[in-house]
């Protein structure tokens, strides 16, 4: 997606080698409009597929997720990075391990919003070790479902989740695949 | 909004006289098609006001704010509750309290994203004691902004956060404003 690309060289900022922040436009501060363009990329990619439910996480996930379901016309669930206190009935959970703050947290979605039958397509602000679509598509299995595909804005194709799902199976379309952040420059897959 | 308060009536679940659960079409699944109209309403209630910005919190407020933000064709910025390890500049930080889960926790904006002049727009999904909207008023005027109107999905109207910010002089159009949940029952302020 050239848009994304464009806006990733020209607002992205590399902190390190390995990541990249981009919360001018994606996951801090957002761009209404990018949002809408990548809901179209997503819708599109995907265009021979159907779906009944998206599946993210808060908080990054949101907002892609909600505008490709508008556009789908199917609801949105997000997991929780904390299970709320009003959340008292039964949920799946699943652990994710955070590379850049070191540690693992749990993500819960209540089995309410997950059922069998379910064609779940995954959304997510980024791929990397692939630690949280893991934890998504263990929530959606966890639930008797089926993820039909994950769709992503940003991949660091240097890191191994990609890989690693696509050896799975899975089918997954990244908007901008990252290939390397090394020299202080961002180089794309393609 | 009818359509809105439709929509509680029919899915909304009264935990206690305190505390509703829309987390079937607001705050854990999501209905996309309801978060479009809540945009919709936002923008009819503002159209007399000119913003530059919207400001919310993660991870509820995202949804209807950048569906508005899209409308309004402005950026939306949303607080995080926990300060990111990528977030190595200034933030302006304030303090929210959680009666639910009866603590304290410090939501933060770079200062990046918060600047003089700029006129915001605070979209949240909840209004009860007002705490959370004051955090974000505390946040925007840290950095010089005007708060220029506040938009809820759901207050609690008898809950004193709404009186409160009224009585400030602040400007709120909430779009199902609840007098009472007692007896199992809801019922509207109108």
């Amino acid at each position: 997606m050239e848009l994304l690309k464009k806006r990733i060289l020209k607002d992205g900022e590399i902190i390190t080698d390995q990541i990249l922040k981009v919360d001018s436009f994606l996951n801090h501060q957002i761009d209404p409009y990018l949002i809408e363009e990548i809901s179209s990329a997503f819708t599109s990619r995907f265009s021979d597929q159907i779906f009944n439910k998206i599946l993210t996480v808060e908080s990054s996930g949101i907002a892609p997720a909600v505008m490709t379901g508008f556009k789908l016309s199917i609801p949105v669930v997000f997991a929780k990075k904390n299970k709320p206190s009003t959340m008292i009935e039964n949920a799946y959970t699943a652990s994710i391990h955070s590379y850049t703050k070191n540690s693992d947290y749990e993500i819960s979605v209540s089995s309410k919003f997950i059922k069998k039958g379910d064609r779940i397509l995954i959304i997510d602000d980024f791929l990397a070790n692939g630690s949280a679509a893991r934890a998504l598509i263990s929530i959606a299995e966890q639930g008797g479902a089926k993820v039909g595909g994950i769709g992503i804005v940003i991949e660091k194709g240097f890191q191994n989740g990609g890989k690693l799902l696509r050896e799975m199976g899975y089918r997954i379309e990244s908007l901008a695949r990252i290939e390397s952040m090394s020299g202080n420059k961002i180089q794309f897959k393609d």
